[in-house]
Formats: structure tokens, sequence, C-alpha cells
């Protein structure tokens, strides 16, 4: 028998989300330190006669979430651009924020993200790029959190802030040297991936290097991808071509690249993600607001693979994975009148298996299967936002809040119990961002008008 | 001075929703037995030696939230009918369901649903028709809340279940005999109004005698209107023309009229809505799913009344208006591709004092001002979900879940402090509702598929 600390979870509605997405109704799952040793039926010869046992009592098991796309280094900006025009929110208030960032910024608005995370039961998320990766490194060290976290990469573009004005070199050196220093730390949940932030800024020769070298290291690459109608435009009037018919040419198009919005693609490149294994980060909320409806449906059918993604707190204030999926459940409907499209069940395996396999992490989690890691969240169904329960797959998806989660488990370590944060001083970091966010409003110059009279004394 | 019992609140954020919309930052308000005596900067005389103190701490005072569409009485089917096709949902599963239903039942489904309105800041609302007002009246009586409660009403359409194949006399008397005996009980909190479940399944005589009686009786009419495509094919089939064009022609279009969905109008019926102050009840995330995207941002230009409800939990499955005012605050942007239409500011205002005139009650809530019924909610933003806040009128919208109201008051009563529920035993309707929910499905002979495949033990 292997060494280390035994939890020992009894009577679940365990759904492991395996190969055939089986469900155990009073399941058992045995985890040994940072693995599940046992998933189903446990055969008692493996339990240790010390082992902490938890009894879930028809409480639901799943895999940990998910979040393809996150900003964190956004979290604290929320708020910045609400109800404003695109131009207006990227000139006036996003990057005047975002450039006026520190390290220590970063890492604290890391912090107040992972909080958030933690609790809608992410265990696992891939980061687009702040500026600084190693405030982001710190904070997913110490929240317990797996993260790929990429530098937001720009090498051309009209208006970038100054301080955002770097050579191709520049930007590729950086983030090789983030990488040489931080992948695979914190036991392996820090890997640091490449990143593109979007085709307006990146130059073709900085897409092309940024791919070799992720094939070299492995790692994977973040991009917004044929986000807006406007992308579609530039890149048809620059290139002859619209953004995803010119990855193609380029030959980024591949299975180490993990493509965000990807709402203005026609048939054909839906075709080429498919030909390619391109991954997909679908991020409904963000998409209403501003961007448009993606193709999901589509993708589905041709097996292309489908995650979801939250994006930043200034595009789309809630970081929460529980309320996206919900979404995901209603917008394909609507906008083609099937009520039928893109089912409960689809949009779980996309929180879970799809979002690690995006993430390159398949042999590691996504699904609760022996030898794969402990991550892990415990749902409770019980109250009168989601009971009562009746058809429980659709349930954890269309009336589901992240407050009915529990508990997260990542790498076998308990981050959130019992709706506890335990891995950080959760008031603490919540008083510490409020403060430099308003900080940062001020450095940045950014007002915001008022929207109803206000009286004050 | 009267006499009363005092509560003083200090130090809050209080939107008044008043005719400006003022905000005082820091401002007081003072409640005496169900009303508010004065807003804003209470003067000291006004305030008795033995009035509760309550200290806000910058917590925000808000007006409760009106819900102007949601089924109470089916709350209790929640999930009956995701993922399935329109004729499947109502023939299969959601008649089945509510024909199956005795008094009891529904009752019990409108506690529990009062429950999930109380925990998401609702003090007031509308419901479109159970078949047992009685249980429904009783339900809200205990609850605390104010509600309008009207019987499905039906006297035609093909397929309806046997114990819904009344006549229109049957339906007219019942309804009068109901609002004889309810209208105005508990302390006025209770009122009955008219019913029109849909034009599929209303006949023309029936849809004016309704109009009389509701006008005779000063009550509203609450219909369904507009809200399929398949609606307004058949209209046009039948009657040559579309829904709102022929209930204009009948004369019904009214300031009364409380008319749901409204997903299907030409220009000229929203210029019809305008003309006769027709009031609109926008139920997002059930349009979202099935029916289609309303022109609320025209609806808002031409000030018709544009209220928020969630309509029942088994077309939208979160009863929750919160998270309806941030869907209400998406789609119509992405929709349209414009970021800017359907603001918070304009947002909260439905969810309000719109709400309160579509339910015909101006006069005596929707707003924070002096005279008007101490109907409040106070809401906590602290947390990382909601925090940091920068722009506090759009947070309410985009980043606030329900978990943030703190405690909810309706008529100068609590029903929720500090989110414990006071007037109802939560974990006892919870539990009652889960049984009597299965029983009903067993009754029904509905049967859900299994979406995973299940290992039972």
């Amino acid at each position: 028998m292997e060494s280390g600390k035994q939890i020992y979870f009894r009577n679940g509605y365990i759904l492991t989300m395996n190969e055939r997405n089986q469900v155990y109704e009073n399941g058992d799952l045995l985890v040994q330190e940072d693995k599940i040793l046992a998933v189903g039926e446990v055969a008692s010869e493996l339990v240790k006669p010390d082992a902490e046992i938890i009894d879930l009592k028809g409480k639901y098991l799943l895999p940990g979430f998910v979040n393809t796309h996150v900003h964190t280094s956004q979290q604290i900006s929320r708020g910045v651009g609400d109800d404003v025009d695109f131009m207006t929110w990227l000139h006036k208030r996003m990057w005047p924020f975002e450039s006026n960032m520190t390290e220590e910024d970063s890492y604290v608005s890391t912090l107040m993200c992972c909080l958030e995370l933690i609790r809608s039961g992410v265990t696992s998320f891939a980061e687009p790029g702040g500026q600084f990766v190693s405030g982001m490194v710190k904070a997913v060290t110490e929240a317990g959190l797996r993260g790929k976290l990429a530098k937001s990469v720009m090498d051309c573009g009209e208006g970038l802030p100054l301080v955002w004005q770097r050579t191709m070199e520049e930007e590729l050196e950086q983030q090789t040297e983030d990488l040489k220093r931080y992948h695979n730390s914190a036991d392996g949940r820090v890997q640091i991936w490449y990143g593109l932030r979007t085709i307006f800024n990146n130059t073709d020769e900085l897409i092309l290097r940024t791919k070799e070298l992720a094939d070299h290291y492995q790692a994977g690459v973040h991009m917004h991808v044929a986000e807006a109608k406007s992308e579609v435009e530039y890149t048809k009037e620059v290139y002859g071509e619209s953004t995803v018919t010119h990855l193609h040419r380029l030959g980024v198009l591949d299975k180490n690249l993990l493509a965000v919005h990807t709402v203005w693609l026609t048939d054909e490149e839906v075709d080429l993600f498919q030909e390619y294994d391109v991954k997909v980060s679908h991020n409904p909320a963000s998409a209403m607001r501003v961007l448009g409806f993606a193709k999901i449906p589509q993708m589905l059918d041709k097996n292309i693979c489908v995650s979801i993604g939250t994006d930043g707190a200034s595009s789309s204030n809630r970081m929460d994975i529980v309320d996206e999926m919900w979404l995901t459940s209603l917008i394909h409907k609507g906008w083609r009148l099937d009520s039928t499209v893109v089912p409960s069940q689809d949009i779980l395996c996309m929180a879970t298996k799809n979002g690690a396999r995006a993430l390159l992490d398949e042999h590691l989690y996504g699904s609760l299967e022996q030898g794969k890691k402990a991550d892990l969240i415990i749902i409770n169904p019980n109250g009168p936002s989601m009971m009562p329960v009746n058809d429980r797959i659709a349930a954890l998806v269309t009336s589901m809040h992240s407050t009915n989660i529990e508990s997260t488990m990542c790498d076998g370590k308990w981050l959130m119990k019992d709706r506890k944060i335990l891995t950080l001083d959760e008031d603490a970091i919540v008083n510490e961002a409020q403060k430099r966010s308003e900080a940062i409003y001020k450095r940045a110059g950014i007002v915001l008008p008022d929207r109803f009279p206000v009286i004050r004394r």
C-alpha cells in the first residue's frame, strides 16, 4: 500500500465524466495524497484504517471545473467599462487601467480572482495574459489552484500605451524567461504558456515564432481569435482573408492553440478547427455583451473540443463558471429558436473534461478516474434555488448557483471546505483589492460618470 | 407623533428610485410600522427614543424588487422540461404535471417559490395563474410578500387535460369568486387579478369579458402575449392578424394589461403598446431558452413601462430576478452588437419602479419615498464575486448575485434578515417540496430519460 493520507468519500452521486460519462448513484471515491485511488465501488482492502471518512449523504461529487479563459489580472478592474462602446472600453478604460498596474497589483488581482474561482468550483484555469506573470505565479501558488499563465503579448498596433510598446524579441525573450523560471512550479500546478493578445496587436512573424517556441517547450498558445466583427473586417482588409484563414495560412492552427471567443468563423473555418484539433474557449457572457454568437452547436456536432471561460471582470463582470454554464444552456437555444441544442450533459463535458483537453491536461484531470489528480468539488443541492431536483444532470446547469458548491479540492488539498476558503485570507484580500483598484483608477485618470444624481453630504 | 415601531437605517448608500433617481451617498431612512417616514436626511425630531437603529455602514438600501411574472405553482415542477422541444415540453411534461397538482401541492409550490423570491430581494410579484388561487393565497399570506394572484384561465384549445376543460362562464365565475373572497386580504398584500393563459387557449369572448370584469373591479389582466413565433403564426392564420393587433381590435389593450414576453411584436405593435400604456414583463432567461429576443431597447426608447419577470421554474429554472437583471444587461447588447443599449440604470428602474407601475401599485412601492410602503432590501457587496466595486449602480446589475442581498423587508416586516428567512420554515418547505414533486411526477407518469449512464447499487 502506498504511503500518504487518505480521504474516503462515501454515498455520493458521483459524476465521473469518464469516457462513458458514467454516474454512480450511491458511490464511493478514495483519494490518497494528490490522486484518486478508486471510484464507484472501493475495495475495502484499499482503505487504510486511519483514512478520513466523509459521508456525502447523497451530495454530488464532480471533477473540478476548468475555466479556460480568465483574465485574473483584470479582476480588480471590474466595472471599468460597463455600458460603453468598444473603443471607449479599450482605449479610455481598459488600456489605461491595465498599463497602470504594478506587479503587486497583478498579484492581488489574481488572488482576488482565485477566490471567486475557488468559490465557483474551478480547480484549473488558463490566464490569457497580464503584464506580470511573476505576480500571477505567486498568487496561484498560494491559492492552491492550477493555472496556465501567459503574458499579454503585443508587438504592433496603434495607440498602445508607451509602457507596452515592445519589440517582438523582447516579448518572446520575456516569455521564455518566465517559462524557464516558473514552468511546472508549485508541485506542477503552475505552468507557463505563450500568449498572443489579438491579431490587431501581433505581427505574423511574432505569431510564427510563438508557435515554434510553444512546440519546442510543449506549451500551449492562448489567443483571442475572431473575437469581434471589426477584427475580421480588419484582417480581411490587411491580409485579404479572415483571422482563422490567415492563421491557417501561417500554419499555426494546431492542437496546442487555445482559440478564445471564436465568434466570427465561416463554416469552412469551423472545419479547419476540426481538422487541426484547435481548442475553443466559449465565453458566453462576454460574447453576449458585445461580440455575438459563436457557432457552438455546429462545433459540438463536429466533435471540436469546446470548453468554457469567463473572460475578465472588465468584460463580463461575473467570473463565475456556474453562471456561464447556465448562459451556455440558454443563448444557443434562443438564437436558433431550438430548445434542444446544447443540452446540459454537453455543457458539463465542456466545463470539465473538455476544459482539461483544451489545457492539454486530459491525462491529469477533468474526470474522476483511478490515477487522476484529486481535483474535485462537492455540490450540495439543498435549498430553494436548486430544489426540487428532478433531472439531476440538468439541474447542475440550469438551476445550480456557485453557492451550491460546498467544497473545492485541488491536487488532493482542500481550497474551500463548507464554503470557507482555507488557502487564502479572504477578507484581507477583498479589502486590499478594493484599495488597489481605487488607486489605479486614480493613477490612470479614469473617472466614471454618475449614472444617477448622487447627493453627497 | 404617530404610534408604531420605528426602524432607523443610518449610513447607507440609498438608491431612492424616486422620479429623479436620486442616490444618497451616506443617507438615512426612517421606517414606522409599514411605511417610510423620511429618506435621505432624517430630521431628529421624527425619531422616537426607542427606535431600533441599524447602521448600514455603507451597504446599499434599495426598494424591494418586483417580479412581474412568476409561476409560483410551477416551482416544484423545476427540471420537468429541460432541453426538449416546445410541444414535448407543453403536452408531455407541463400539462401532465400541472393538471396532476392538488390545492395542497400548489400551496407548497408557492411557499417554495416565495423562499427563492425573498432570497433574491423580491417583495412584490405577479403570478400569471395556477389552478388553485386559494393555495397560493395561503402561501403568500404566510410568506409576508405582496402578490397579484390569478387563475390560469383556458376555455378552448386542443389536447387540454380533461380536468382543464371548462367553459368560459365557469372560468369567469371562479375568478370573480376568488376575487371577492381574497382581494386585499393579508393587510392588502394579496390581490386577485384576472388571468388569460394565451390566445391559443382563450376565446375572443372570454378575453372581452375578462377585460370588462377587470375594469369593473379595478384589477389587472395578466396574459402571455406574442410569446412564441408559432403563436403569431397561429393568430395570423385564425384571425388574419398577429396577436397584439388582434387584441387591439378587441379593444383590450389598456393600462391594466400586463403583457408577458412580447417577443414577436411588429414596430407598429410596439407603438400600440406605447399609445395604450400596456405594461410589459420581460423574461430574458425564458426568452433565450426558446422564445427569441424582444424589442426591449425600442420599448425603453418609447417610454413603455418594461418590467422584469422570471417566468416559471419549468421554463427558466432560476427564479432569481438578480440573475434576470444580469441577463437583461447582456442579451440586447450581443443581439444588436451594441454594448451601450439597455444600461444598468435602466435595468434597476425596470426591476423596481417599473415593476410597481406594471402591477398598478406605483403609489404604494417601487421607490424609497416618504409615505410609501416599507418594502426594501439591504445589499452587502462585500466578497470576491462583487468586489471591487467601482461603478456602484452598474455593479448591482452586472456583478451582484442574490446572495449579496442580506435582508428583505416587506410592509415594514422582515422576511429575511442576515440571510435567514424569518416568516417561513425553510428546511421543512424544501423537504416537503421535493417529496411532493416526486409524487406528482409519479402520478402524472412523467419519466425523464437518464442523460448519462447511471450505475445503481
